[in-house]
């Protein structure tokens, strides 16, 4: 069954991407619903679609509600909208499809593993999709869906879909992390934070085609104790920065001394 | 003054770059020297330089000694090198520039913020180069030769230079091994990698032009209590990992209270 109307529930980062994704190739989405009404009238002037924020507003037949909502609010939301007919996903990382359970009888999930802001519109055509649904048609509708906006379309269970999103945390979150880490301890030494920026692309570039584990550097991997000792007394006043450094460092040496017995 | 000629010390991923990069631009290496006689010949035959790996047969006039070895063999080259006539410059992030002091009288330091690879040849242009010098004149000539390779360079002194260093170690070396951790993740549970990769590739592209700070998210930017203890359960048969997830989740709750206290 191909799913060609769409009801979007949400409004924020993903259901704007999202909505002007499917847009972008002549999928309709025959209603975008927001508890904040401004806000699905200004993404539903995008896409040309009406917006509403009465849940009974809401057309009570499509061929998919897809729910981008906070985690915490799909479980409500769904449960609010279980007189409507028609597939349900939502498209979040850590929220088991066993949320639709006892509520609606087709249902699955539609994850793109991508960071969404509002103001920069992606191209899905290299975001892995993540599907997953509660029969093989469902999950066949799903795909082909998936397939007119991705060239990344992958199977995954609510389990492994949850090891994806604590991957996903290290990757990028904690990575996010240290790169704030690294603004504040330039700016601290009035040094701008540009000049790491190329260092940065060229860290996350690298590791598009090579395995990380082969990439290591810096003075962890080198085991060079006189800098790594004259940067734990650079972070001196710092204990919690320090305390990641030495942790860092810790990982990192017993990174090496694995690769030495492989 | 010009640095037109240039003798090499070293032939390891940085020299390597380097020779390339000065090669391209017609600027003559006169002479590259590694104690590994095969290295020094395989990366001079590509620059059509001539090769040594004989301290005595290096030229002992020359416009630049640009020492690419290993920081711990800094010193001891230098001091090698002490009758040759010429400005020197050592590539290092970490050692003072005073390494050369009572060695030579010209010097100065001229550091790539780079990870250099042998594999890959990088195009110079977006690589900040940092310069040091003894004297204004010594300065001016690494500038010079600086602005040849990269549209952005930096004047950095040595103190300067072990803090943008250290940054580098959060934003690069320790983001590498958070690549490393969500691939073993991943690949404990027979998941491809690729499935991150573009989600790096645009943690790190975001942060070419926004500050950090404003493009953190994520369990523990949210305060998503349920999401983090399913993390750190999953991560329960792994306790370095574990403690490396619960360090950067409170740093990010910290982070943020301080976000909303400005």
């Amino acid at each position: 069954m191909e799913l060609k109307n769409i009801v979007l529930i949400g409004s924020g980062n993903l259901a704007t991407n999202l909505a002007i994704a499917f847009h972008k190739i002549g999928i309709n989405i025959s209603c975008i619903y927001s508890r904040n009404e401004a806000h699905a009238r200004q993404l539903a002037q995008k896409v040309n679609a009406p917006s509403t924020n009465q849940l009974k507003e809401i057309p009570w037949i499509a061929d998919l509600y897809l729910i981008a909502v906070s985690d915490a609010a799909i479980h409500q939301v769904v449960a609010e909208l279980s007189d409507c007919k028609g597939l349900f996903a939502h498209t979040s990382g850590s929220i088991d499809v066993s949320v639709f359970a006892d509520i609606v009888s087709d249902y699955g999930v539609f994850y793109p593993l991508m960071n969404f802001s509002a103001t920069t519109v992606m191209d899905f055509e290299n975001i892995p999709l993540c599907i997953e649904a509660n029969t093989d048609e469902n999950q066949k509708a799903l795909e082909i869906l998936a397939h007119l906006l991705s060239n990344k379309v992958q199977f995954l269970n609510s389990s492994d879909r949850k090891i994806v999103h604590l991957a996903a945390v290290f990757a990028c979150n904690f990575t996010n992390m240290n790169y704030i880490i690294a603004e504040e301890i330039l700016s601290q030494n009035n040094i701008s934070f540009d000049l790491l920026r190329p260092l940065m692309l060229e860290t996350a570039t690298k590791a598009q085609h090579n395995s990380p584990r082969l990439l290591q550097t810096g003075p962890a991997m080198r085991e060079d104790i006189p800098v790594i000792e004259a940067h734990l007394n650079l972070l001196k006043s710092n204990p919690a920065y320090k305390e990641i450094y030495t942790l860092m460092t810790e990982n990192i040496q017993q990174l090496k001394h694995e690769n030495k017995k492989l």
